[in-house]
């Protein structure tokens, strides 16, 4: 078990320490789930009545109000309390025993890194290779020709197809299959030939793969996820599909063959992007968006069929009003009617 | 094979016996697959027409219409035919045989409780432990310091994330994956630096977990589903989630990082909640229904962005009016327009 | 590694060659990452640019424009494409070694047919029936009294659920799950009473199921997928629901209980469908609609609530303008007003 002094944490996170410097904490919590010997922090001022019960010996934050035990004073709790965090969450290297389970069936031409830990049950096909300090969790299965890098975290039940490629500091969640092949078919009359899918799936450095979330191989080419992005968990990625650098996909986003993400792209939950268009550098979709055609960069777009975000939200509140106007629109023809009989109108126009 | 005479069965739902009570029956089917030997029920009129065809020996109603073979008598065929269903239904005891399957990979620091089934290479790590009568099916994972009940159905193929604490009677489906980490970053410029996910996921008593759904584990503190909440195939669950007791979730519903549902929640399929929202107790949600605020104990929403579920229908059907009211709009603009000039009004309004 | 000459290829697409028929072809690859020695083909205008500088040796098209090597002239240059894939392609008797890993966990009464591929871990259960030539790829998990038909290729980590039923030529792609319960539950108070799913799911010939689709059993009877089907990643099919023959489901579909789809079916990415419905022959469902009730043949339906397509379109296009038409009313009402105020109407409307 790791514990650090305040004063310890407070340095690493560059901070001032109020009360007893020499405390010492054996781990982090919410402020609501905090027992004693635990460091805490408050950023959300919505929880700052929960200063007055928390049983947390210490507090991350940017004042140092009405406090029970010691406070670390920083600028920017949140970010500080991310380091302490780091600070007590073991990675991959010390929480798993390093080598190979007796249990792993691993090809004999598979090339597998130093410092390695591959884990029981877990499947390596032929001329894969796994790079150092990569960990590879039990019943995981990865097929013929797969190259992983080093420093990978690919998480039980995953399963990577032939020929993928993974760069360095992946993280691949459990039951995330990658590689699979992409939905082609040509028809011919009422039939469905498959079409078959030659292409890979190239995942670039410190990206990370949700939970159950399926990314499948091109129908030619590569599939293309960029470095630094990150996909949350049940989200379908179609064939051919590129996503731009450090972009962000929420849950149960689906992005449908060869549409291209620009980097820095954020696609809110369940929003769904109709193939072959193109999101610009930094745009955004809302939840349960539903793309139908490219978006510009730096465009925030949102509803269905996606439009303009501070548009699709004019519709939307105008839509609350449709109605009453229904009803104010029919007493005004009423009026209307009765303003032209008044005047004799030689108008034609009847409404029932 | 068990059997039982159509009277024994009648004693077991409390109903009345109108014809031979001394056939034996061999098991339970639907009206329209029932087989000589089975026992059907009615409780839909929609399949009336089916008491002529079927080939049931016996039919579970509340009437004796036009019934070939023996009828049980009932108030409720539905929940006597769910009686009849559980006779035939074997549990996983009878099922599954109990013991630790050779091919299983079990830490020695795990503690396996009385009677418990683990199946061909499934993998149990350190310090987990099992209570008595679970059943864990083939290639199923689970990590370190789990806590799984008593009389759990764990399915083939199913992850649960290190530290994860199931109840008794808790299911779990093939595919799903309980404690994979929640989506969390801190930015820095554009890039995304992940906060390590260190809470964990509770799923208490009686609860049901459909096949392929994700819940992902705390940041800090736990992601709870409550006692008795039953959640669909293809569900996200994310971070600090709480469902409360009896909530019902259908498939491919998303609920986003710390939104809480109360007791007696109907989320209906693909629903999107966004986060840090509350549903009250006895809310329920429509199919589809994006929700973007917290919604009132006892209301019924639906429509994106959801909004009160007869308000929402009102504004639905009054689209369908809308290109309708463009057109009589542009006419009344005219016919205003005729009155204005007929009247030489000083008005100095133009439409085009 | 398999090569043609560019004449051979032309042979099998029944093409005419312009430039030199004897070069020879090892592989094939899009326009745009083709490389020396490999085919390429342009069936879309939108990357005829391309032709001037794609490195393949040859293309497959309709004319002979600006083409660098040389030309297979034919009518549907994407038909032609596809056949020369899958003279490149391997198919999985060629690709996965035929025999029984030693790790797979066979039970002594399932019968395995000639020539299956099981690979490592594979787990089948008692009385599984594989049938000849059928591959089922590492970690898959096969359970009591299964019947799989010939020629079918089960990917890694596929779960198929007890009596399940597969056909002939049957692709289940990883983490697919077969035969799950279906969610169905009587209550009692606001317990939620499991309702056993005694009934099975059945898998016709020639479908394919993306990775990760969820397919639960009936409750009783079958939930059946036709012959010729499709369907991709993330789809959920719930109890008792019929997919008709060569229907096609993109991705993240959901399909409620007991809803019935008649054959030539499309369905598109995440468009969702209320129970106990039915959608005819040939009917469509655009991306994201919410179908709420039947569909008649040969009928496309888009939106939510789903409306006839060319309906919804009309309304979506009618709401863009609904923000000004609020503003013009407000507009007529008051030239209304004052026109009725010229008249000295003895109209008691008021407006605001």
């Amino acid at each position: 078990m790791k514990s650090y002094l305040v004063k310890e944490l407070a340095q690493v996170v560059e901070g001032e320490v109020v009360g007893d410097s020499s405390i010492v904490i054996r781990g982090v919590a919410g402020i609501k789930e905090a027992r004693e010997g635990e460091i805490t922090f408050l950023a959300n001022p919505k929880y700052e009545s929960y200063l007055e019960t928390t049983k947390a010996s210490a507090v991350i934050a940017n004042g140092n109000g009405n406090i029970r035990g010691s406070v670390i004073k920083v600028q920017n709790p949140y970010l500080a309390f991310l380091k302490v965090v780091r600070l007590f969450d073991q990675g991959p290297m010390e929480k798993y025993p390093r080598g190979i389970h007796p249990t792993a069936v691993i090809a004999d031409s598979a090339v597998i890194g130093q410092e390695v830990s591959i884990g029981a049950n877990v499947v390596v096909g032929e001329r894969v290779k796994v790079g150092d300090r990569t960990t590879i969790l039990p019943l995981a299965c990865i097929n013929e020709d797969v190259i992983i890098g080093e420093d990978c975290l690919i998480y039980p039940q995953v399963a990577i197809r032939e020929r993928s490629e993974i760069g360095n500091r992946v993280i691949l969640h459990s039951g995330a299959v990658v590689g699979s092949d992409g939905f082609g078919y040509a028809k011919e009359g009422h039939r469905h030939q498959k079409i078959p899918q030659i292409g890979i799936v190239r995942i670039e450095d410190d990206v990370e793969i949700g939970a159950n979330t399926t990314i499948d191989r091109a129908t030619t080419g590569v599939t293309l996820i960029k470095r630094g992005s990150k996909i949350d968990n049940l989200v379908q990625i179609a064939h051919n599909v590129v996503v731009g650098e450090n972009s962000v996909l929420a849950a149960q986003v689906g992005v449908s063959g060869s549409t291209e993400l620009g980097r820095n792209v954020v696609l809110a939950g369940q929003a769904g992007l109709v193939g072959h268009i193109r999101i610009g550098e930094g745009a955004k979709v809302g939840a349960q968006g539903g793309v139908t055609k490219s978006v510009p960069a730096d465009t925030n777009v949102s509803g269905y069929p996606a439009r303009e975000h501070s548009f699709a939200r004019k519709i939307y509140a105008a839509t609350t009003r449709l109605p009453d106007l229904l009803k104010d629109f029919r007493d005004l023809q009423n009026r209307v009617k009765a303003l032209e009989k008044g005047l004799g109108s030689g108008s034609s126009a009847e409404d029932d």
